[in-house]
C-alpha cells in the first residue's frame, strides 16, 4: 500500500511517521520546502517525488494536507492524475471540500478530518471520514490510522470538524486573552493553579500548549477560522466565532516566530499583546 | 461559631449545608424570598433572621453572597451593624469589592472568591481570600471551607476571580454557541462524542451542565461579565470577553426558565437561539 501526501507540514509529517511505523510506503513532494522539511521527510523514510502530480500518480491513497487557502488549488493540480483515492484532510468548510473534491476526475474521493491534535495524539488522532470512498479509505486502519466513517456524502466529515474548530479555536483565543491579561498583572501562575484545580486534570499543560500554538500557527488558524465563519454563517449569526477569527487575524499580523517557544510567557514577553 | 449569610441563593445554600454538616451555626435572612428558599433554609437548619442587619449583628463572620449589582447596597445596609468579620464573596471587580468593603465601619473585612462551581464542589469549592482579616476568615477551615489566603489587600482575591471568570464564562458562551449550531444541524451528539475523545475525561457532562447553567443563570452571569469588563478594561482591550458579555446579555433577554432543565437540548428546543 502506497500512501502519498500533498503538503508536508505538521499533519503529513506526523501521520507519515505513524504510517511508516505500521509498514506503509509513504511518498510526498517537498520541492520548494525548507531543507529542514526535506531532511525530516528523509529521516521518516518518505519517498520523495518531484511534483504533487507524481505523488497522485503512484499512490493508492493520496492525502491532501495543506493550508486551507490551498485546498482547491492542489486538488486542481492533481485532478487528472489520481491513480487511487483522493482524500481532502484539510481544515476547510464543507463547501470548499465539495468544490475541491468535485475537481477530481476519477470521483474516488473522501472528505476526512482530524478530530484532535496530531502533535498530541500522532497516528492515534481520531479521523472522521465521509464520501463515496470513505469505507475504502478506512482500510488504512491496518496502518494505524484511527478512522471512523461518519457518512457517505462529502461535506459531512468537514461539517463536524468545523464545529469542533469553533469550540477548540475559541478556547485557544480565550486562553490567550485571559492569560495575557493575567501575565500583565503578574497573576498568570496563580490563575493556572486555580483553573487546574477545577478544570481538566491536564489543564495546565494543555493551556500552555494552546497559547503557544495560537501564536506559532496564528496565520493557519486565522485561515481556518475564515472557513468556520463561511460554514457557520449559513446556520446562525456567529458571535464568539467571529471574535475568534478576529483574534487569530490580529495575532497573525503581530507575531513572527522563527521557532516554537517552550514557555507561553515568551510569547507575552515578546509581543505587544493588545 | 456563628456564620451569617447575606443573600440565600445557590452559593449561600450550598455552603450553609456544608457548614452545618461541620457543626457550625448558620443564620440568614430570607424575607421577601420564595417559600421554596425559606423551606430549603429551614431544612438545612439555618436560623432565620428578619433583616440582614440582624444577621450582621449576631454573626462572628458575615458572608455577603448576592448578585453583583447588590454587593455595594447590602454592604451599606449592614455597615454599622457588623459584630465580627464581613466577607464579600460576590463575583465583582476589585474596584467594586473595595467600594463595598470600604463601607464597613469596623474595618474587619475580607475579599473572598469562589474558584469553582459550588454546585459541583459544595463545601470543598476552593475559596481564595485577601484583606486585613483574611487569616481570621481562614479559620473557617475548621468548618469545612477550603480557604487559601492569597494576600493582605482587598481586591487581590477578586482580581484572580475576575480572570478565572473571563475564561470559564467564555468557555460557557463558546459551548452554547457551538452546540446551538450543532443542534440545528443534528450533529450535537456526534460533536459531543468527538470532543469527549480529546478534551477532558468528563467533558460531556461538564459541557452539558455549562450550557444549561448559561441559560438558567444568564442574568447573573451577564452582571458578572460587566464586572469582568470593568476590571479587564484597565489592562487591555478585551475582545473575547466583550463578546462573552454580549452573549449573556442576549441570552438573559431571550430566556425565561422557571426551572433548570435536565437536558441541554431543551434549551435549544425552546429558545429562538440566535
Amino acid at each position: 500500500m502506497k500512501i502519498g501526501f500533498i503538503g508536508f507540514g505538521e499533519v503529513a509529517s506526523n501521520l507519515s511517521k505513524g504510517l511508516r511505523d505500521h509498514g506503509a510506503e509513504v511518498c510526498a513532494c517537498v520541492e520548494g520546502r525548507s531543507s529542514r522539511t526535506r531532511k525530516n521527510a528523509e529521516k521518516i523514510g518518505v519517498t520523495l517525488c518531484s511534483t504533487n502530480m507524481e505523488v497522485a500518480e503512484i499512490s493508492d491513497v493520496t492525502l491532501s494536507a495543506v493550508v486551507p487557502s490551498k485546498a482547491i488549488e492542489v486538488a486542481e493540480e492533481v485532478s487528472n492524475h489520481c491513480k487511487g483515492i483522493y482524500v481532502d484532510m484539510n481544515n476547510v468548510s464543507p463547501e470548499t471540500v465539495n468544490q475541491a473534491l468535485g475537481l477530481v476526475k476519477n470521483g474516488m474521493v473522501v472528505d476526512a478530518s482530524l478530530m484532535g491534535s496530531v502533535l498530541k495524539h500522532g497516528i492515534n488522532t481520531p479521523v472522521i471520514a465521509s464520501g463515496p470512498c470513505a469505507h475504502e479509505f478506512a482500510k488504512l486502519k491496518t496502518y494505524g490510522l484511527n478512522i471512523d466513517v461518519v457518512g457517505t456524502k462529502t461535506g459531512q466529515a468537514s461539517a463536524l470538524k468545523m464545529l469542533r474548530s469553533t469550540y477548540t479555536k475559541g478556547v485557544s483565543a480565550l486562553l490567550f486573552e485571559t492569560f495575557s491579561a493575567a501575565y500583565k498583572m503578574g497573576l498568570d501562575e496563580e490563575l493556572m493553579k486555580y483553573l487546574q484545580k477545577t478544570e481538566c486534570p491536564g489543564f495546565k499543560d494543555a493551556a500552555a500548549s494552546r497559547i503557544i500554538n495560537s501564536a506559532y500557527h496564528a496565520q493557519r488558524k486565522s485561515d481556518e477560522m475564515e472557513e468556520v465563519l463561511k460554514f457557520l454563517g449559513k446556520y446562525m449569526e456567529p458571535a464568539m466565532a467571529h471574535k475568534t477569527a478576529d483574534f487569530f487575524r490580529i495575532i497573525a499580523e503581530k507575531v513572527d516566530l522563527d521557532e516554537k517557544p517552550g514557555d507561553y510567557r515568551t510569547i507575552f514577553q515578546n509581543l505587544d499583546v493588545k
